[in-house]
């Protein structure tokens, strides 16, 4: 049976993984939704009660069925590069594919909804309280006397974005930075604004989860690191990425969390205090790690197509939200 | 408890549904998420491990825990009314609300998890099979070859769109027709087209399904009509909306469709070709009712409403996919 990876031509990482699925002589196929219908070619038909579906891509042909698993890695819009892309052909070229994957009994990293979910911050943050991990407290407001109260009740605040990275071209991080002391808050009122505590840091912590692995990694902060240098991504000073023991409470409360968020793959961040705590900042369901690998030499790579290369759950034994009883 | 209601000012079907609400005292908030961040505000705080939100819209302020029922109707895209809209500010509001919203025990009509995934016709098609609905031979493929042999399996075919209607603004229906005799399928290759085998049918069915309760309207085929008219939105002659009785096999397989869909409101139609079989062709999750309920006399708007007044799960009883028994 057969690894799908939707991902785009340009995708090093995962070029990682399929190097280690090659080494273990798993059959693997890689498709990126831009290049329907020019190179990649769909087919499903759903004749006397039982569906039968066909992919093609790089000049090769897998059936839906045979697919052990699906890894939604860097996907293209659909049909973007199409001789002729348009709205309405991404829309039906994107409805076409992942409606038939739907209909597949193949393992998903990450399945579409989950994935759609885990992007949702405010509902990261209660699944992580709700799973028993620390949680800075935050306020997502639009009412400036909320944000007003607020610092006056946490004085140490960040702010960072609602959502994720700024929707230009290329997508750009927005960096959480500091709030200074004096600030108005006016401004909240224009845009739903995101302030939380700031946790005053020794530590960041990005905690892979693979399946049921757990990864985790440290840097230090450096001792004379500018406290307003809260992000990690954009630190100017910072020590490298060491690998760390998850701690076993926390290691609980995150699997809870992807138990509940139902992911195969997440990435999460913690802010380690002084006293040693774990502070759950996010959990990105799609965060790179070939950083972390090449700095720590932990197998993420390998542990995913690992993950990937485990038999499915058996052609067509599952449709999404069609439990296993309906004939 | 209160009951949300996402959708745009001009929605005379939601309007219908308010007015019983009304009737029965039962609070209704309605919000369009395009008023965010101007007439419509929100607030969130998660602090010592638990989440407190606030909803004010229309002059009124409404706690996300005291939320029984969510429907989202049709609700405008986030902060596009906003004085400054923008890509950016549109998804840091659509993030904000939706996630705080996933966050609360209120049921929903439909949830957007649900709603997103019950709109891939390959996977309706998929899911109707299993069960047990009969569904009409089909074809959704980009192989041209694939097409030509499928058409001399089943020469009588119909064509329609992968996706729904046609993504310009409004968007447009893309009726449902025949393929001539002769049809050459060349251009297949460039985008996915969905072929089905005809159903000579003598009657248009639409199945509304509301919670448990299922509301059905037939539609008689004109004796005269032109069987070229395969679409019943398109046709020129049909007669009036009659109410008629569910099969028993039939209800049966629906109550399964829209459990294993978690949809709590969905319109089916159906085909009933001349032995009185209802043949599935779609299941439109926010398919409007106004005309069926106009020309039936069915009490749909007030069934909407009951399903919407019955108590919610409890505040936070639930976060979407954490369980229960997490504390």
């Amino acid at each position: 049976m057969t690894v799908l990876i939707l991902t785009c031509e340009a995708d090093v990482t995962a070029d990682m993984v399929v190097t280690h699925l090659h080494a273990s002589a798993t059959p693997v196929v890689r498709l990126d939704p831009a290049d329907l219908t020019e190179g990649a070619a769909l087919s499903g038909e759903y004749v006397h009660g039982a569906f039968r579906g066909h992919l093609s891509a790089g000049g090769r042909l897998v059936s839906i069925g045979g697919l052990r698993s699906v890894w939604v890695r860097r996907p293209g819009t659909a049909a973007t590069r199409a001789a002729q892309p348009s709205d309405w052909l991404t829309e039906e070229a994107s409805q076409a594919l992942y409606g038939m994957l739907r209909s597949s009994g193949a393992r998903w990293m990450n399945h579409p909804d989950a994935a759609r979910r885990a992007r949702h911050k405010p509902w990261q943050l209660r699944v992580a309280q709700r799973s028993g991990l620390p949680v800075p407290a935050t306020l997502i407001t639009t009412f400036p006397q909320a944000a007003r109260e607020f610092s006056e009740r946490y004085p140490d605040l960040v702010v960072k974005p609602v959502s994720g990275a700024h929707p230009q071209d290329p997508p750009r991080a927005v960096p959480t930075s500091r709030v200074a002391p004096d600030a108005d808050f006016a401004a909240v009122a224009f845009g739903p604004t995101l302030l939380q505590r700031r946790i005053a840091k020794r530590a960041d912590i990005r905690l892979t989860v693979v399946g049921e692995r757990m990864l985790a990694a440290r840097k230090a902060v450096a001792v004379d690191a500018d406290p307003d240098e809260v992000d990690v991504r954009f630190a100017a000073l910072s020590g490298p990425w060491h690998p760390v023991e998850v701690p076993p409470r926390v290691a609980e409360a995150v699997r809870t969390y992807v138990g509940n968020a139902e992911l195969a793959y997440g990435a999460f961040d913690f802010a380690e205090d002084a006293d040693g705590t774990w502070w759950f900042l996010e959990c990105n369901q799609s965060g790179q790690f070939g950083f972390v690998e090449a700095e720590t030499g932990q197998p993420i790579a390998r542990t995913i197509a690992e993950w990937l290369a485990r038999p499915a759950l058996g052609p067509d034994a599952r449709v999404d939200g069609a439990d296993g009883e309906v004939a």
